[in-house]
Formats: C-alpha cells, structure tokens, sequence
C-alpha cells in the first residue's frame, strides 16, 4: 500500500541520518499522498541503522488513525498532521535536534537572514515559536505544538519559509516532498552554525537588506529563476 | 567467569569510543552483577583498538579486591565502586572526558535543562559537584570522588539523572546497564554542546518550564511512557 | 575542447566538495587559458558527485558567452569573469559558503592577520567589501559583485591576498590556477576558524606585528623564499 | 644510516595527520639520536601522503648542518635544534597550527590547567612566550623562536610541561620520543578545545588548586605512578 511514498520516506529518514543530522532516534520524517489523504512516517523509537520501507507507518489525515504498518508511529505524529492539515502545499515534513539549530531553539531567537546562503534557501528569518502554555503541554501535546507552529505563520507563506524553531524544543522543517523537508534541514542546521559565529563576532548583527534577501531568493525561487538546469 | 558481563562491559567501552568520546584511553566503562555483588571495569591505560572481553577485570563490590584478570582496573574504580554501593539500581557506570560535558565541568556550572532534548533524557538540571578539599584529594581520592557525587545527589534519585559533572574534572554516567550508562554519556555530550550555544546567544537562558521537562520525560520513562515500540 | 583545462577545473571543483567545504551544491571553481581568452567553469546546481570534465562550462572571456557545452554555467560567472578581467596574474577563482570564513563575511568584519598561518598565505588582513547598493543588487548583481570586490582590492596586489570577504555573502578566493584558488579557499577557512577561537578568548586582537606578517610571507613568496623544496 | 630513528620520525609525522592536526604541509615532528647527536627531521613542504622514511633528513645536533637525505630539511628545524640543545631529556620535538591551541598562541595567553584532563599531561600552566622583537625577526628567525621557548621555560622543567604556545604563531610540543611529542600535542589540543568551553562559559575561570594538579599529575607520572598496566 502506497509503496512508493513509504519507499521515499523511508530514504529521506535515511538521509536525515546520513547528514549526520541525528543521534540515536532522535528525528523523524514524514510524506504525504495529497490525492487519498494518507500520511507516512518513521515509527517511533527505531534505529535508523535498522529503518526500511515496511517499517514506515500509514495514517489516515483526516482522523489521525494507523491505516497500515505494524508499528507505532513517531510520538510526534500530531505535530506533523497538524502541519499537513494547515499548510496545503506541504509533502514532507521533517524533525531533528541538529545541534545548531537547536541552540537558537533553546535561546529562543529566531534566526536572523544573516546572509545570502540563508536568503537562497528562506524567503526571510526563521521564526521561533512562543513558548507552549501549561495547558497546551498537559493536554494534546504534539497537536499543540503542531498548533503554536501554525499560529507562529499566521499571515507568512509556510513555503517561503519552509522552517521554525519551536522555543525550547528544536527545529521542523517542511517542503514539497520529503527529500525537500530533509533538505532544509540539513540547510537550516548549516546557517544556524554560520548564525553562531556571526552572533560570537558581532552580537548585534541583524539580517541583510531586504532588496539582497530578495535577489537571493528570486534566483532560486519563482518564475524569474536563474539557478541551476533547466 | 561471569563471561557474558565481560562481554557486555568490553562491548560498552568500544561504543564509547566508536562515539568519538574518548582520545586515547580517557575514559571507562563498568557494569555490575548485583547477584554475586561483582563489578567488570576497563583495565587501566589500555588501548581500545586492542580490547577484548578477556581483559576486563572482575571485582568484588564489597572488598574492592580483584578476584578475577590479570590487568590493573581503572584507576577510577573506586567511583565506580562508590556509585554502585549508594546507588541500588544501578546497573553501569561511564566516565568520560567529553569536551563540551568537560567545559561545563571545568567551568564549575550545572547543566541546565535548556530544551526537550535534555528532559527527554534527564529528570532535571544535572548537578556540578562541589570541589573536592585538600584533604579528599590527599586522602582516597578515587573513592572520595564517588563520595563527592553521592553527597551531589543527596536527596535526589540517581536514575532520574543519571549523569554528574565533577567540578575541575568531568562527567561519569550511569544506567541501569553498562550500554545504558554509555548512552547517557551520547546523550549528556550532545546536549552540553548544545548548551554551550544556547549560552552563547542568551547567556542569561535557564531551564524549560517545569510542565514541559515533566511532559518530555514522562513520554520516554514510566507507566505513562508512549514512546517507542512496546 | 580545452579539455585539459576542463580536467582541472573539474578535479578542482571536486577537491573543494572533498576538503569539506561545499554543501550540496553551494561553491564553484573556474580556470582560464589566457592565450585564448577563454574561462571554464562549474555548470549551475550540478550535484558534486556527478560532476565530470564533460559538464564543464566554456565562456570566451570578453564576451561572457557560452562557447562551449550543453549546461548552463554557475550563477555566479559573471562575478568570476569580473575578476579574470581585472587581476591579470589570476588563473582559477574559486567561491565557497563555508561556515567560519562566511561568518567574517556575514558580520562585515575582515579577518585580521592574526598569527603567522594566515601569514603564510596572505600578505595583509583578508578585506571585507563594502555592502552592495540596491541599485548594484538590481542590476547586473554578479557582475556587480566582482566590481565590488574589485573596488575593495583598488590599489593592493590581489595575488598578494588571494581573498576577499563579500560583506552578507561569504567568501571569493583565486590564485594561479584553479588548484590554487581551492587551496586558498581551505586556507582562508582554517585561519577563519582559528580567528573565531583567537577573538572570542580576546576580543580586542589585532594583526601581529609588521615585521613577522613580512617574515612568514617572504618564507613561502618571492625570490627569497625558503620554504619547501626547490 | 639512523634506520630506525627515519622510520620512527616518518611514523610520528604521519600519526600527527592521522590525527588530523595538520592541514596540508602545515606541521613537523622530528626525533633525536642522543649517542651520536644525530636530528631526523620531515622535510619542508613534503605532502604528508606521500612520505616515507627514505624522506627523513638528517642533521648534526652541533653544526645544524645536514648530512643524510636529498630534501631540505624543515624551514622550523632551527627552533627544533634549540630546543635540543637546551633541554637535556627531550627526545622528539612536534609542531603544528592545530586549531584551539593556535587560538591560544594567538590571543597570547598561557592555556591555564583548567581540570584533570590538562594536569593529567601537563604539571601546570601551558605558557605563552613573549611576542619576539624585529631584531629577533629580521635575524635568525627559527632560531630565536627556539631561544623564546628556552627563555619562557628559564627556571621550569620542560619535561614537566611538554609544550608552549608561541605569540601569535602556535603550538610546539615535545616528549621523550617524537611519538610521545605528537601525542602532547594531540592532548594539547583536546585541552585547549575544552579551555575554549570552558572560558565561554566563566571568562575568569582560572586553574584548578595545586593539591588537585599534583594529585592527577602524580597519577601517572613519577615513582608513585599508579595508572595504567605495569
């Protein structure tokens, strides 16, 4: 069932891993097939050394509930459903605890666009969420967090910037498939590591003119893209 | 003799190097058979590439004598020693001179519980020992450094945090086995280095609410846990 | 055509991803044949592994036109066509986003010549440009960054110091061929990252004195030179 | 000739990459025949893949001169003759840029013995040298960076400390052989990373109390040695 999305995100789990993005389990990575509204997922708690297609679990968007798959699905399942549910042009959805990326989590600043290779990538900063409520923690938890990260792009493109920092938690990030979510991951944690040393050196520092962000991103992004093959 | 621990202990000490904690032979692991009251440890200053079951030294938990190996333990045994005898569940003990879990030791700081990384793993800030005096160094000092920790956790359920930094010196972990207590070495290193850039943005950062730390540990430990397979 | 040209310019493109400093795609590195006029480069946002000497770009040097071959070259040619033009000795040129050069370059701080490493290879502090104006952003904004970059070297040698930090974006590197452009690019990171240890334990540190800058320079440049074999 | 003191020098040099302390050509070890007043030492400039033991040059310890092997010496082999010269016990001299320690040499501070792990290798302080003067520059350079390490250890046991951050240069280190030099420096670094940490965390951190350095330090060195295997 729907072998070829579990086959994808059983690979771009894999990658996650392969960047070196993750230690033990912490991560996960999920796909979405639009058309019947089926999720796939990494479950919960296994190695990645481990990880292949026939482990990835199945759910149904609509309800939340296990359709395929003998295994439990990542504890945050929610958070990821709650992005699908929100963000109509999203595929892929990743999580991770890079250590960089984290850091600004747990300081919780968003990352400034500090420069261009941030502005290639994220049509603006990184947001970083307010900090969940005790309510939110002891009820639906992971839904919650999923709902704190809507709330955070309230008016922004989620596609723009396909990334947030959840403030004491760590980053997800998203995208159309996938293999995009694992992508701006990797990307995220590589300008949050030039974001701390840029801060160490000039603490003050804030993002690049707003006409440089958009010259960067236009060139990667949109009709009048002029990066890479055709 | 009890050649099924030996093996588990040798195994535990190659994961901590295979985790890039160790530089040349800084640092040891050691597990307990609580039936016979028998501890396995590292031999002292020996190579990891040439480690092998049949190495590890066997100790008596009561008179601290060798009773099986033709090597020298660790000169850290007597902590080992210490934290089995005060700590009844415990299974493992670890010690490493990680640099990001050091520098937290060296500078005489806790590690606070800044994010869910550290929660899902430790039930609390993991303390700082004070500074041992003259006298505890002149005296046991091995055994005066278990001392120092058990005086640390006073109070405090060892298994709830099972990791310690030593002030001046570093962290020793431990678990409810050898590869457990291994584990939480990963573990406290990734968030300390985490730690150390969360500082850096936002020196004044301290922990998580306390219903979010309860919420991220109760996911992963007790009754209530509802991560992973069953 | 040219294919010994294309060759290097290839093996240099892969020696910059295998030296670890290139993301993905992030980083380019072209060659010139100055008899000819003609420059070589990295095709736009082909993946490093799959990179061959037959991907390889050729552009007439005066024209900027492709004369040679089936993809489109780097976004970034028309900055490296700026340099070839007015740094007559330069024959490979060489751009990178790694992590400690880029976070000089994205606080808008040159890095000092700090210690004789950077003397070795550098004859003076690594400049950084001016920010570029929206109006050079709108325009012809490649080309405009190689003026930029070419205004920051007015009046100094730039085989002197084969490399400059853009102000916002990250770091350019050349030499006299394309090898050299990836060296120096390896060596600006190292002493990048050397500098961001060098000003955190220091913050006020400036150059070394004068006469050691001239010392190491004239070890490993010029008639004088004593280093190495001959 | 000296066979085995080439094939010794060409192991420690080849161990110092392995480690991954040097980038490119940048560091050096050499080792000494004290019966025959005999210097082994890398060639300059020599790629570390590429070396062999028929590579080692030799030179007399009296006369500095060459008088075995086709290459050029090292351009830092003065600075390794006087620290032979002058420190009767040591048997192997390394070099290298590596990069915490160099941050040390550059911000010009001694490396204080911050925790264990330094007072385990080092019996104190790793000093700084004074910044040499032009005259010191302009003359015999490498030589009187040798009489500047001799100068700074007036007083002191260079066996006592193995190593010494040159202003705004870098680290040497030495030891009985060039095996045991190449590892102070590989602890050297290990330390200086964890010195790093820890003063970004407490910038007026200073060394740990003398019974506590003299304790570890007398661990493993000395008559009373009680670490690792007979």
């Amino acid at each position: 069932m729907l072998a070829r999305l579990r086959e994808a995100v059983c690979e771009a789990n894999l990658e996650l891993a392969a960047r070196g993005l993750v230690t033990y389990t912490w991560g996960n990575v999920s796909g979405i097939d639009r058309d019947s509204g089926t999720v796939a997922i990494k479950p919960s708690g296994v190695d990645y050394d481990a990880l292949t297609a026939a482990d990835i679990v199945l759910l149904d968007l609509l309800s939340g509930k296990v359709i395929w798959g003998d295994l439990r699905p990542s504890s945050d399942t929610p958070t990821h459903l709650a992005l699908y549910r929100a963000f109509a042009g999203v595929g892929g959805v990743a999580h991770t605890h890079s250590p960089s990326a984290t850091a600004f989590a747990q300081a919780g600043l968003p990352l400034p666009c500090l420069g261009t290779t941030h502005a290639d990538h994220f049509h603006g900063d990184v947001p970083v969420t307010r900090m969940l409520t005790a309510e939110e923690v002891g009820g639906a938890y992971e839904a919650n967090t999923g709902g704190v990260i809507v709330e955070t792009f309230s008016g922004r493109d989620p596609l723009g910037v396909p990334a947030v920092l959840v403030a004491g938690h760590g980053p997800f990030t998203w995208g159309e498939t996938a293999a995009a979510a694992v992508k701006n991951s990797v990307v995220l944690e590589a300008v949050a590591e030039m974001g701390l040393g840029t801060l160490q050196l000039r603490s003050s520092q804030r993002s690049i003119p707003q006409y440089l962000m958009e010259r960067h991103y236009r060139r990667k992004h949109g009709p009048g893209a002029y990066y890479g093959q055709r």
